[in-house]
């Protein structure tokens, strides 16, 4: 029997034109599905699974398609699971600092709701206004915030799934503690969607800030903005983020949604803090004393009108990268922190040496650097030569004690270097983990292991 | 080859008194190894590990042997690891925020180092005097300070271990982030020991907040007192810890170490909030003010001796139960914090319709209350009448939307009640995942699954 005669009463398309709509993501990478759903419920997606299951069918499931490692791109001949009418917020439990919701719920209207209530979800990924919680958690996303609220991984309490054989499978917990059996939900998370398809998310929230200062740092050399980070670390100052844009960024931004950045520094931080109002201040003061002793010049956002434009940018630096050159080889390297100078020159190095532009930008705080190395895919031997720097930047950040991927994941992109990170041991282990929940692999196969 | 042959270096003993010594933990649960050994390095972790599988020998990581539900129990005959050399504090790096120590470095002694340099790791364990780090890591250990900060899962960054086979095997990141793979650092935590052998550790640490402000809040009802913890979180203020004793827990440890605490009063909770002077200022007078408004006396700890005299309180609180009676049975169920009003009378009627009496006392703020039923094991109908009632608070518990076990794990004293809260499926997956690292079931055998 037929996919479509199977699924009675689920939303279901084999037109060509979703096939190729559903078939690929931020990674710019594509194939062919055979099918898209749209599951409406937990018990949809145990249908589509149980079919999928008996006919070896492989299954993607899908958020938005925001993801930059072509962790939604599907095998040839793949059923997607698009989870756009499973976007509900369940319910928001204040008194327990926690939300249900469905994993098709964009991040920022899960955002918009808390804060109209006084709450807050700490990740923030940049592409917040688009992206899905279910790929968050799937990814493991992070954002800005993350230097003082952590990532994805923190807020995740709870979460409802189905297994590769339709079995409903449930990890977490509806409290902050919690130590009955292994961690499965932190298993999850992160997990590219190789383990279970996730049909109900518990996630923490926070009590928003009272309030939030914003900085904007001009630093006129690069090393300077480096260290900058570490000193205000060394300070004993977590701020709520610590954004790194180099002189490249700041063009690419400007010429593509002109906010009044300088042009012309070589590099600049984004800096919140936030907290009580006297605090914050006090804080604020000894940034920019620890910022002007390195030669830099500081300014404070004005108002929130201010604020939201300098995020706006901030968050636009992904698409507007594309106005310098049509392909963009994104990578997503931490370094630890005090290494993120010695890994900002040799990346300079490694442009010069190459002649090919590579533009910075990204969570100096986390020591989370998105490093872009901007070529043309059409032009082959350029864009050669900028895959193979790929492998002289992860050289680089292991060396310094860094990881190849902070936030974007491994997805397909990436799963040519997991070997350079991770031993044989531990990639047989997880390979046999993976095997323990989809023994047939069909749960976006491919994925993370080459 | 016999061990002692077989091992020549490592320190180890088949002595009757070290056998009885190292065969029981705060459990009060008992067995005889075949071995005790002391290695000094991961290598001899991995000599031991494989003389172990080669014959089969079951072996068991031991800490300080504070567990309170067997966890450190040995099966007969196995080999026990104790990690009483290898308790190095190896990296202290303030730049990135984090350390690095062996397993059996004493939580208390980590703190104390980091104070003198203004840093301090959250994960505060009520016998962080005496338990490890290496334990900690393997319960994921909670403690007062969990409410703001988190449990040890959320501070754990990268463990070395040693596999059953011998095998040296590295999870977890240098860095903040890092989504390389599955995250088995998360898995780790909180496996009990029976996935691998623990022999570095590196954690994440935080400055020390600027002040601390300490308030003792009696209440007449117990009813209050349950309903204060929501309103203080209703009021958007997240203390650093909202600890909360009964009545009988405040008589136990007054009549033990006395330190004033008001013996005829319902309930007390002790309440701190940490960070800005200015801020926690405002936030205590929020606190007191809900406090009074549900008829309670609050009472703020002029100073540090003060202070650290209640928190001594608080801590000597488990040992002084002993003084009430020879035999506790001790739970540490968790229930949504606005549940805790409600749980507590279930546990009142419990104690009631059975002349048991239950001592409760725990962190409030998490919905985490540490049960003590008090028995005496000479007593075998007492006792009996004593372990029954553990599955009807356990059931109340989950009828909550609780979970059995909050910090303490579950060892070998709540394994035959996992089933009450896992289903089989989950079960099933975890067992299959022990199956992936101890495929020989040598590890900790019989910890969590029966």
């Amino acid at each position: 029997m037929k996919l479509i005669e199977s699924l009675p009463h689920i939303k279901l398309s084999t037109e060509p034109e979703d096939l190729i709509c559903y078939g690929f993501d931020a990674s710019g990478l594509e194939a062919r599905p055979s099918a898209i759903v749209w599951p409406e419920s937990t018990e949809d997606v145990v249908r589509v699974m149980k079919y999928a299951y008996d006919r070896n069918i492989p299954v993607v499931p899908r958020g938005a398609g925001t993801g930059t490692t072509g962790g939604a791109v599907p095998q040839s001949g793949a059923i997607i699971i698009s989870f756009e009418k499973m976007n509900k917020i369940i319910d928001v439990d204040t008194e327990n600092l926690n939300v249900i919701c469905e994993p098709g719920l964009i991040n920022g209207r899960l955002q918009r709701n808390l804060e109209r209530i006084g709450y807050f979800y700490p990740p923030d990924p940049a592409s917040m206004n688009f992206c899905t919680i279910g790929g968050n958690v799937a990814e493991n996303a992070g954002g800005p915030r993350a230097i003082k609220y952590g990532v994805t991984r923190d807020y995740v309490m709870e979460i409802e799934s189905v297994l590769p054989d339709g079995k409903i499978f449930k990890v977490g917990v509806k409290t902050p503690k919690g130590v009955v059996g292994y961690d499965l939900a932190r298993l999850f998370v992160g997990s590219e969607g190789t383990l279970a398809i996730f049909t109900k998310i518990r996630l923490k929230i926070l009590p928003v800030p009272e309030e939030v200062i914003t900085l904007l740092v001009q630093f006129n050399d690069l090393e300077s903005s480096g260290n900058a980070v570490s000193e205000i670390i060394n300070a004993k100052i977590i701020p709520r983020t610590l954004e790194f844009m180099d002189r490249e960024a700041i063009q690419a931004v400007e010429n593509f949604k002109p906010v009044g950045l300088p042009k012309d520094v070589a590099a600049v931080l984004l800096i919140e803090l936030d907290g009580h109002p006297v605090m914050i201040t006090k804080d604020a003061e000894k940034v920019a004393e620890i910022c002007c002793h390195l030669g830099a010049e500081v300014s404070v956002a004005e108002d929130e009108i201010a604020r939201s434009k300098l995020w706006e940018t901030r968050r636009a630096l992904s698409p507007a990268l594309y106005h310098i050159s049509p392909t963009k080889i994104n990578e997503d390297i931490v370094v630890p922190r005090n290494k993120i100078t010695d890994m900002l020159k040799r990346l300079r190095a490694h442009s010069e040496k190459s002649g090919i532009r590579i533009v910075n930008f990204g969570h100096a705080g986390d020591g989370n650097i998105h490093v872009n190395i901007m070529v043309d895919k059409n032009n082959k031997e350029e864009y050669e030569k900028g895959i193979g720097l790929v492998e002289h930047i992860f050289k680089d950040t292991l060396e310094l004690g860094g990881t190849i991927s902070g936030e974007h994941g491994i997805g397909l992109t990436k799963a040519h270097y997991m070997g350079m990170e991770i031993a044989e041991t531990e990639m047989s282990i997880m390979k046999s983990i993976k095997h323990v929940f989809d023994p047939k692999n069909i749960l976006n196969p491919n994925k993370i292991f080459t």
